[in-house]
């Protein structure tokens, strides 16, 4: 039993707890069993990866690259593909890049273990890349890596804003970030 | 997409983030796949529940009910089956009984919704049974109304004592634990 709770917890999203939880469950109800084998084959089924931007395929389409409404020199480069399903709710008519981690030399990931030479040979000159990382330090040093790799052979390179989030309590938001929120102020339209 | 999503997230332990994160592995990487299903497969084949406790059986065999070394006469209550998981790697040498779940007007968990009429079917004027129910609210509603019905019906009725946990710091511990650990204080041996 000890092996098959290791192997549960091989997944990023299942702890110690949950992998006994989801066990039981398993054993317990037959339904439940057959509905998960079913949704497992289903993902493998109909879902890949898109092997231009990381993010995933539905029945060979990818919801960015084969989308030709959208804006093919504007790039918004992010950490995850969890992040990529963010910016495709989003209204964002741009392209994606997913770069499948964060450079953390703590845990010895690279710039090579991430999928940084990929971005590079889809920019040019034409091309807008927006830095869409996370703004923790990982994110942050990322995002200096590759701004500082592409900044010559890009139209340009951006960092989405730092500011106060839809339903942010001033009271409660840090300092700095209260900071650039009132330094990148904008005009409330007459 | 958010079908599957909803599918993974009706397993207890498996929230909107953590589902996200299943599917996005499921899909990327066929090993992992692969061991998922194996494991999945493993679980049905290997193990079912026990008729008699409700605890598992692992190749038709209960390590509570078919262990003969056990005491038959003492039973410890438990509410799910992870807390029999528990008791099993304990050194309690007597039988369970997994209510599976615990009464909750709110949540109009009845008496009827757990398995008491199987555990009343199991006592006797011989049996001493351990009411190792959580000490939360539900969990002592729960063992007041199983203590109240079987009381006549058995030899004795005991609940799990409260007291300080092993590495519990006194100064974290609120009062009515701290008097009940300095009530229930046992005599060192000398």
């Amino acid at each position: 039993m000890d092996e098959i709770i290791e192997i549960l917890k091989e997944f990023e999203g299942i702890g110690s707890k949950a992998a006994k939880k989801i066990f039981f469950q398993i054993m317990t109800s037959n339904s439940k069993k057959d509905k998960l084998i079913e949704v497992i084959n289903k993902i493998s089924d109909n879902y890949s990866v898109c092997q231009i931007c990381n993010f995933y395929k539905y029945k060979k389409v990818c919801q960015f690259c084969d989308d030709s409404s959208r804006d093919r020199n504007l790039i918004c480069v992010v950490s995850y593909i969890t992040d990529g399903q963010r910016i495709l709710e989003s209204n964002f008519k741009g392209l994606v890049h997913i770069l499948n981690g964060e450079i953390n030399l703590n845990k010895n990931l690279q710039p090579e273990s991430l999928k940084i030479k990929e971005l590079f040979a889809r920019i040019n000159k034409e091309v807008e890349i927006l830095l869409a990382l996370n703004l923790t330090f990982e994110g942050e040093v990322t995002a200096n890596y590759i701004a500082n790799q592409i900044k010559d052979n890009t139209k340009s390179v951006t960092r989405i804003a730092r500011g106060i989030p839809l339903g942010g309590v001033l009271d409660y938001i840090d300092t700095e970030t209260l900071e650039d929120a009132i330094k990148n102020r904008k005009a409330l339209k007459k």
